[in-house]
């Protein structure tokens, strides 16, 4: 069965910066009508980062949204027409002050598709290396090392609470990254 | 150190029937200020619904934010004043037609902290039932079931995008559900 809802009319409610809010009318299967209220966002890249000793690269800084700080992967908005994997080279260096000799993908995924269309690409960076530049001074952020199996615990004692980083630290367990590096 | 950033003034944008939007503006650490953009959500619930012979509970629907069909776990909105707990397993009745007779946590985290609050409850649901209320007619939703390792295949070929299902699905995995239930 098709559930595809088709747009009967958009209405624009905030263009900002850095989201977009607008409210369609949208056509249910079954021919009625539905608001759907949605926030467009750039897309996003989120950087597991792993040194040669095999500790995880992470960052505390303050959430304005949440109201408090969070232990998170490396990540950062998308600029206009830029592509994902170089976005992730520059957030890593931008917030970790290291360059990634090497970087693939762990794949994609949708935040909060209720809601936002914002996607997330996920990067495992490894042979990683002081970068010539220095680090982002407008970031307010530190820089805290740990190994998988400790970044793993924190995810299920809940000291971890940012979805991305969830993913990321789950998916390179379950990838067997420890294992591959 | 201490990277709290202080809301100096803030301008409601929309309020709309879920979501509201503010622009605040922030005093950074060193002084200087900024802007945030931030999306308030009510919250949210997800849960990893697994039967008796160990097989989730899937949905497919189409999410129009994000333009296509998305395969979830059972999820959805906090309604004013509802409790986490109830909230999962009215929205598993729902979208499921199953009741839970067994209901535990797998923990809380924030789906996009960089520009929302929506903070979303996870849980693990079991000893399933046929429910006595019917599945709820006003979602257009499909109902899938599939083993654990076959979703979790899922989500490493990318066949599963979204945060919550993934966060709901490695988390069943890392903490050894299948063995448990």
């Amino acid at each position: 069965m098709d559930f595809t809802e088709e747009a009967v009319d958009s209405r624009l409610v905030y263009r900002g910066r850095i989201l977009t809010c607008k409210v369609d009318r949208v056509k249910l299967p079954d021919g009625r009508l539905a608001e759907r209220e949605v926030v467009l966002h750039p897309g996003a890249v989120a950087i597991v980062a792993m040194d040669d000793a095999g500790r995880l690269l992470l960052v505390r800084q303050y959430r304005y949204p949440v109201g408090r700080e969070l232990l998170e992967i490396p990540a950062g908005k998308l600029e206009p027409g830029e592509e994902p994997a170089s976005a992730a080279r520059r957030e890593l260096e931008e917030e970790t002050g290291y360059a990634a000799g090497n970087l693939e993908s762990l794949g994609v995924f949708y935040t909060s598709p209720g809601f936002s269309n914002e996607k997330m690409y996920l990067y495992l960076a490894t042979d990683l290396r002081p970068a010539a530049g220095k680090r982002d001074e407008d970031e307010f952020l530190a820089l805290v090392r740990m190994s998988l199996s400790e970044a793993r615990q924190k995810v299920r004692t809940g000291e971890i609470l940012d979805a991305k980083t969830i993913v990321g630290i789950l998916r390179a367990v379950d990838w067997g990254t420890v294992g591959r590096v």
